[in-house]
């Protein structure tokens, strides 16, 4: 965990060192499968992220390639952050997580029909939810 | 995070609350895909995880029921760790994690034939490698 520059490193290592973060994966999450772009929306998940860890996050991510920050023309008092490809490429993991909670959890909250759709056809799913993201980043 | 005996909580939030912390998920990773068994295997992983953390993250997955304490008949003093069906299910999720890392981190480790195989057949290779774990702990 400590030789960052080392070779021959775990991937899981790696996975974790970007996004090993309990937070990281929320922001991962609203931003990639709930649709959430900027800072104030980021800020009312329902988990109650502290404004501080929201922000450090949000730059540790930027530093990682996750995510980039973007400033519309009209208004470019408003920032918003948009998933990068290698940020959208963790929407497999994503739904792979979602998957194996919602067998282990019986209070989870997702949709039976979207597990459905996942079981039967996953790369699918895939494809349409990261298009979705794309689309609403432009 | 805090509420964790909510209903209708987020998969990935419950997800993170089992296995969240990038401990777990490298326990997780040694005893599923390495064959380890015993404290003292454990303790020799090379991101030097400290032995206050290992025991404790242990006690941790015993409780969320993702390992079970064993000892030998013939040997009593001496305790292994198994994994349970649930956290076996936990394979798909570390190589989907692995073909992430893979994909963005040059320094990988990962074998190229081995994400070879999981690009072409990947549920043939989870249940290999789950089949395989079982086989170790019997």
């Amino acid at each position: 965990m400590t030789e960052k520059s080392s070779e021959n490193r775990c991937p899981i290592d790696y996975a974790l060192e970007v996004f090993g973060d309990r937070w990281t994966l929320l922001i991962l999450r609203d931003l990639a499968l709930s649709g959430k772009r900027q800072y104030r929306d980021l800020i009312n998940s329902k988990e109650g992220i502290a404004t501080n860890i929201l922000a450090s996050r949000l730059r540790k991510m930027e530093v990682d390639g996750l995510v980039i920050r973007q400033r519309k023309p009209e208004d470019k008092r408003q920032v918003f952050y948009a998933l990068t490809e290698k940020a959208l490429d963790l929407v497999p993991v994503l739904l792979e997580i979602g998957r194996w909670s919602t067998t282990y959890d019986e209070n989870s909250a997702t949709p039976p029909a979207l597990l459905q759709r996942y079981t039967e056809d996953p790369q699918q799913l895939i494809n349409e939810l990261q298009e979705a993201a794309r689309l609403k980043q432009r």
